[in-house]
């Protein structure tokens, strides 16, 4: 019988999804395997979170909401900016969205058409690329070559190559941890406008910075479209909700595609993630045991002979160079799952050119969890 | 500054969940409104259900699971299979989605590229077209013209048109609620396949028939592609939760894309879906119910003018041509909201050529819920 394999279907795999299937395998089969490969806090979602969603279930139905999410959520998120940056945001800008994946593809589809050229850092977050590739938009990767972030230099210098229709950064980065300083973030966004270039800023790791406080890209223009989650500094990764904030113009084509594409978020994460913002010295608790497993790993993986290849500056990753290890990272973490068993992410996932070389290690975990890896390493590596 | 708007954003709204967005700012002031625009069970999920989600809620983290699904509930679905179809499906081909919003917009993206010709029915559920239409697909819309379902004859007369790469129907069908009697579903599937068409056959609505026993497109090609959720018939629309049954070799293609579009469908929802398929007691007394305000409708609907144009034999819906009461359905939904406090969805989500002259009434609310909108219609038509 017929069956029909489209070439969009061969995106290249994220590895950390792969890598995390089978660190479930091991695991399943007894073995006491750390993951340090897939980007999630090791804690629950905060007690008042989990109460609100029990509360939920016990009161009924769980059912649809508006595609762009329960008004007193938006109301909640929006109320957040005012908070946390000092910015006036209306509700009606706020989508609420399935994790910030959603947000991305939504994004993407409202933003771009097929053909479109969007840039993105190399090193990045795979599913960038992954999602554009499969939407046909023409990803233009821009090498950082050993800068820790994107520069308006370097977007100018895309640009001027071959026109871009948009861009999409992070700060915090994932994998690398690195934080756009606040000045270097306002030339960015606004050499953007200048050069027609539409914005997407990923700010998933905002609240995770160790050195700085945040600055969101709204702050340098308003017609920014800002990409976020409650997955990461919320500890809320499973529930599958983030939100996007649209420019005035994106709200309606957003809503549109949401309705066809994904009805809309779940709606018990949905009332969960109301109570999120009001769990801030849980919250920051487990900030201050992300600092103190960062603390161990500067120290510690540059003497087993991962050096790092960023500076930790934000997130809850240590990017690494391991070409004094393996030249091939892929086949290292491999080895290093089923002999050590000690899950990290082989850097092609974020990098196809130079990824070879580098690793990504989340110390999202407990510090018992990455002492007992760092120790596992050091054995395995003798 | 530059807002990016693309061609494809521009998607027909889906006028259901507009509607839905209407009837929540009626409600929120403080209107009694009755919802019949939205296809979803007014029963909240099965006790056990909620019992499943309570008891992990408790336990702790709620994480990422692998992309196509925990483990467990791959082999309740596919146990389910051979339980209710007597098929034997391996819980590998078993991918978990988040909804079957998920699911379809994963079968596009790993079955066809853009500019493939995909054959639908007019009417039919309005995600399929917008999906398709976003991803630079071909949507071949095959106008029923007052036959009840899609004929193996629509399909090769189609084909022979300009030839088709793939085709999608479901049984029961939303918004007509026909089912392809299991002769008819045969011929469809042994045509598609011997003209070279790949096949999804959408089973959201399985057991919520009321004349026939369920047969699923796989009983006759094991290559069809089935989308199904725990949505409809186990009442658990805002869970998110869903899956395919896919061709083998569709279930890598599907994990990579998973991977980087949704990285996993929502925990809690997983683990509470395990628990579903235990709950046939409860879930069959809820669809006696559906039974129940069946029977009402066929009788009253007709009486107020509301003809039946399609014959009820499953899901939840009342299909109805509404000519003699008005010659635009859209302006007539939008009126019976405001002035008569009951929502329905205009014609138009499922056919845009005919849907001027039809509208959906949902009869998934509860038995005083479809009195109270029947008597509402009565004394508003007067």
């Amino acid at each position: 019988m017929v069956v029909s394999l489209s070439r969009r279907g061969d995106v290249e795999p994220f590895h950390a999804m792969d890598v995390l299937a089978g660190a479930n395998r091991l695991i399943a089969q007894g073995k006491d395997v750390i993951s340090m490969a897939v980007g999630q806090p090791s804690d629950p979602a905060p007690a008042i979170v989990r109460e609100a969603a029990a509360a939920a279930l016990k009161a009924g139905r769980i059912g649809y909401t508006d595609a762009l999410g329960l008004a007193a959520l938006r109301r909640a998120i929006a109320a957040h900016y005012g908070e946390h940056y000092g910015l006036d945001v209306a509700p009606e800008r706020i989508a609420v969205t399935t994790g910030s994946s959603a947000a991305f593809n939504l994004a993407f589809l409202a933003m771009f058409d097929a053909g479109d050229r969007v840039a993105i850092a190399a090193p990045g977050y795979p599913a960038y690329r992954n999602i554009m590739a499969a939407l046909g938009i023409e990803v233009v990767e821009i090498e950082l070559e050993g800068a820790a972030y994107l520069h308006a230099e370097h977007l100018r210098a895309a640009h001027a190559d071959k026109p871009l229709k948009g861009v999409l950064f992070a700060s915090p980065a994932n994998p690398t941890g690195a934080v756009i300083p606040a000045d270097a973030l306002k030339e960015l966004v606004e050499t953007a406008d200048t050069l027609g270039i539409a914005v997407i800023s990923d700010e998933i790791y905002h609240r995770l910075a160790y050195n700085a406080p945040d600055t969101t890209a709204l702050a340098f223009g308003r017609d920014v479209t800002v990409i976020n989650s409650f997955s990461k500094y919320y500890c809320m990764t499973g529930w599958r909700i983030g939100w996007m904030v649209l420019p005035q113009p994106l709200v309606r084509p957003v809503e549109r595609i949401a309705q066809s594409l994904y009805i809309s978020a779940p709606e018990l994460s949905q009332v969960a993630a109301i109570e999120a913002f009001k769990a801030t010295a849980d919250l920051e608790a487990v900030k201050a045991r992300y600092a103190w497993n960062r603390e161990l790993l500067m120290k510690r993986l540059p003497e087993l002979g991962f050096a790092l290849a960023a500076p930790m500056d934000g997130a809850f990753y240590a990017f690494c160079d391991v070409s004094r290890l393996t030249n091939d990272s892929m086949a290292f973490a491999g080895r290093m799952l089923g002999e050590a068993h000690v899950a990290a992410t082989p850097g092609r996932d974020f990098d196809l050119l130079q990824g070879h070389r580098t690793m990504r290690f989340s110390y999202a975990g407990s510090h018992d969890e990455i002492v007992e890896a760092v120790s596992r390493l050091e054995r395995w590596l003798k």
